[in-house]
């Protein structure tokens, strides 16, 4: 049986424009191996605003920069879009708001409202919206995922939603942060803070403003938003105890490396009576961590569990072809429901 | 909605006292969370012979010892027991004969063609009979699952199946073993090989004849096992170039460890023309490969696919218990077909 469904992006920048791209790769083969078909029939962003087509847009066309030939139709707001482009499935993949996780928010509500699926590369909607997003979508019998918003397209969400049945998270610790991660590195290889932002940022990795990323603040969004969802406890940034990698000099750094326990900027949580505790801070990890050896843009997260002692999850090198990749998981993943 | 499943066990050593103990403890969470209720209604073991009886047998008194008061039948062989205890879902646990795969093929085919799930903890099953299981519960719309089979409890071939869809896997690399590990890990501390093995058969972990871990062919079986399941491409132990740890001299492992790149059992498959070139070899690792913190029981996969660059798993100091929750996740993976 092949089902064909409407799918919608809010956001074009690297990531929408890479799961397009994965889209058309892998049209074949989700026809053959899931009886998926697609087509895009709305396209959001600040520079085109609504644009939908209900009849499919070029999506050939669309990455070649042709934004606002493949679509007719321009609506005036999130609902009006949604019922015009007819969508079935919305990814949303706007800018992050880390501290009140809206616009994408409202924007996932409305999808789930309008009947369509609410998919999201965006922690923010997570961290403050998880409960009534997950109960929105229940009562339509809609999903909301959102696998990529931790750890790009490595499996983390679905590994607990579907592998590992009963399971109850009882700890983790990782390293969840690219940019530190990088910059770290650089300073193990002879450089300063700033110059090793500044790679960063020639590298696209860190944005104009490094603070959000050096302390430690995107690494308590992740922290907050798996212990949310695995741990079953809310969470807010703000609850976490933070510190980041700005007051660390670049000779202790490299001095660390020489002696093999290097400094890392660790996030942690734990169950404690009556809710989590939750930590980032950088720290020197020992020779024997798992962790000490997640270098550059890697990320890793070590789970403590009631049913397996310890699982530990390490990505290597992720690209926005990966943090894509999670969200088309998603979409198959709903497709199946 | 509650559905109740008769299930029978072939094989009644560890993994099968802790499956028993394990279903036990969570009984109340299966039925609240998943609508799963269970009993217990066959029994097999070289000692005790096909022990049924459908109208489920006292496990708490079967864990005490009492293996021949909890059934009031006894069947003549598999088909017969499967019939006399209804069963609905077989957990085959017998030992292991990596040359054929037999009997717990034959088990579970029968099991299937009762019309039952069918649940190995076995490589022999996976390596010698994958394709046609797997064909023949799609034939009688019920599931062949096998989680267990290569390290333990921890979610690799579930990973797969669920949680990355469209993934092809180009090539993994890994620790796969946890006697040779474990060997290893006490010669670096000092003792010879022999010492090493001694420690390792005191605390379970080593056979009486322990070359099938220490010459590779455990690890020879659980590469051929991925291979023929995660790769589609069916590979015999034979045909897996091995090479094991007997040949290396204890202070040559102390000194490789003390440098920092330790020796290492690594498990390692790729893509060729035509096929796939497996390798089994004691190798020693640099110290920024993540294979080189993977010490004592522990083991670890590192899988390269054509969606994420590099992803690993690392599964920390596995016991029993985990090898039972990775047969119980694969039962509560078919009860949501």
């Amino acid at each position: 049986v092949t089902r064909r469904y409407n799918l919608v992006f809010i956001g074009f920048g690297n990531v929408g424009r890479a799961l397009a791209s994965l889209l058309l790769g892998r049209t074949e083969q989700l026809r053959a191996e899931y009886g998926i078909e697609w087509r895009l029939t709305g396209v959001a962003s600040r520079r085109s605003g609504w644009l939908a087509n209900p009849a499919g847009m070029d999506v050939a066309a669309l990455l070649e920069g042709s934004v606002r030939e493949v679509a007719p139709a321009r609506a005036a707001g999130v609902e009006e879009w949604l019922s015009a482009s007819e969508a079935q499935v919305l990814f949303e993949m706007s800018s992050l708001n880390a501290a009140t996780g809206e616009p994408a928010i409202s924007y996932l509500a409305a999808a789930l409202t309008h009947g369509a699926h609410a998919i999201t590369a965006n922690k923010g909607p997570v961290v403050h919206g998880y409960r009534a997003l997950r109960d929105l979508a229940a009562g339509r019998q809609r999903g909301f995922r959102f696998e990529s918003a931790v750890m790009d397209g490595a499996p983390i969400f679905s590994l607990f939603r579907t592998a590992l049945p009963l399971a109850s998270v009882q700890a983790f610790r990782g390293i969840l942060n690219s940019t530190s991660n990088f910059v770290l590195s650089c300073m193990e290889a002879g450089k300063s803070l700033e110059e090793g932002v500044a790679e960063a940022q020639a590298r696209g990795l860190a944005e104009t403003d490094p603070s959000n990323d050096i302390d430690g603040w995107d690494s308590a969004v992740k922290v907050a938003a798996l212990a949310t969802v695995l741990m079953g406890v809310p969470l807010t940034p703000q609850a976490v105890q933070r510190e980041g990698i700005r007051g660390l000099e670049a000779g202790a750094v490299r001095r660390a490396r020489v002696e093999g326990c290097p400094y890392k900027l660790v996030c942690a949580a734990s169950r404690i009576e009556g809710g989590v505790r939750a930590v980032v801070a950088s720290e020197r990890v020992t020779s024997t961590d798992p962790l000490s050896q997640v270098n550059g843009t890697s990320s890793a997260v070590q789970f403590v569990t009631d049913v397996l002692t310890g699982l530990t999850i390490v990505e290597h090198d992720p690209t926005p072809s990966t943090t894509a990749y999670g969200i088309l998981a998603d979409f198959v993943d709903l497709a199946r429901l």
